[in-house]
């Protein structure tokens, strides 16, 4: 494995883009390559098994792409396949709950910590295991928002109906006083600004992707993975359907740092 | 094949189960056996390759179970597939879309009739043609929807951010003046509350669940298929994915006339 090869980065389509920009922002000189699994999103609602199998799928397309290291930047594959990824494959594997976690536990003052995130994520219970696995003393308020992907997915994140979406999801998480809040699905960045305003400047809000970002960083240190690439880093995004649709979204996430998709049919 | 055989439906997912209902409701001693491609959902974001292919599948599994025909109850996969299903198949196939674009011509008077319906349907321009096909000086205005699926699924049926999501979506077919609208998204039908209060009670809502229902019908009394079935009829439902989340959202479109989900994976 050479220092030069790229990061493997797997989402169940676009929202794990969130994670490949921290990365490049953080880690510039380093190559990502991307796999959006678009032909069988979302994986939220989806069996844990039907998770693991379409995760051991990718995980081994992308080992075939000469990738360095494996970041599962879903939530839910995450949740369901982490383990499993760790036992059968030979190169590093960063999911986005451990990060999101230990930022949390550093960040809160009152101990009473909040998680929002898929419907699969939140009922994985996956947030709350890695919590307490750091701190048992804990309280945690976990919360189930599925309209916030398809409402990111339209581009209504400035939009008076977010609000009120946003409003009524939150509700629970404010009357019990969280002070912390994992945004534990990779869409929720882009709606940073709308759950600040609900939640008012005394909620700190955790940015899993930019949390697993500095992990990844720390990961490529430590195995002396770090990339040089003078001529500059080389991306790839594959999406396993409709890579027209994915360049549209995907520029909503990362700008021109996108110009074009391959495609690889899985499923 | 028996007249007694069961009537074949299939869709993406749950929203099907408005035609399984009406298809009940209707022919109540047919027996019906529904597939909901759960682990697939949706299709309206993918590629019309994608979902002929798995339209294909499902046929073939269906086929196997014996069913004496088969109804596409899902918009993206008859405006993708319909054709090469009844190029491949010996049983009638019917789709959702000429039922409801046959009774939007018939209910029309100002020749002006409006489509709505998931990104994948609308950017097919199915509904288009089969109106078109039908009536030539037809004006049509077409329009995406993507987040009212997800507001259904939700139960946020009765929502004022499903309100306001419908009066923004709504808003152009409204200044164009269409005197009637097709809901082409069998989730749809659960919203018409929120959809007529919108666009009040001067424009005619066409209902495909309920059309696909007539047809199937007709096709069946054509071919001399309609069952008798004196015991009663038999239903079975089958899901690619999680069973239990299926029939917790299958009762909110069904009732008590869902009580089991049978497992088939697929993909």
């Amino acid at each position: 494995m050479t220092a030069e090869a790229p990061v493997g980065i797997f989402d169940s389509g676009i929202g794990g883009l969130t994670v490949a920009h921290a990365v490049m922002q953080q880690l510039p000189r380093e190559s990502v390559t991307y796999f959006g699994d678009t032909a069988r999103v979302p994986y939220g609602p989806k069996s844990p098994e039907t998770v693991r199998r379409y995760s051991l799928e990718i995980a081994a397309f992308l080992v075939e792409q000469q990738v360095k290291t494996l970041v599962v930047a879903c939530n839910t594959a995450t949740a369901h396949a982490l383990p499993l990824l760790r036992e059968r494959l030979t190169i590093p594997v960063i999911g986005v709950i451990e990060p999101g976690a230990r930022a949390a536990v550093r960040a809160t003052r009152n101990g009473h910590v909040g998680v929002i995130g898929t419907a699969g994520t939140i009922k994985s219970g996956a947030y709350e295991r890695a919590l307490r696995a750091l701190e048992p003393s804990l309280r945690i308020t976990a919360r189930a928002c599925p309209l916030f992907v398809p409402m990111v997915e339209e581009g209504w994140v400035d939009h008076e109906a977010t609000r009120l979406i946003a409003r009524e999801y939150l509700a629970p998480l404010q009357s019990e006083e969280v002070d912390t809040l994992v945004l534990g699905c990779t869409h929720y960045p882009l709606l940073k600004h709308v759950i600040a305003d609900v939640l008012g400047p005394d909620v700190t809000l955790i940015d899993s992707a930019e949390e697993t970002a500095r992990e990844t960083a720390l990961v490529l240190r430590d195995q002396r993975l770090t990339a040089h690439n003078p001529a500059g880093p080389a991306h790839r995004f594959i999406a396993s359907d409709d890579p027209l649709m994915f360049l549209q979204l995907g520029q909503r996430f990362l700008g021109d740092a996108i110009d074009g998709v391959e495609v690889k049919t899985l499923g």
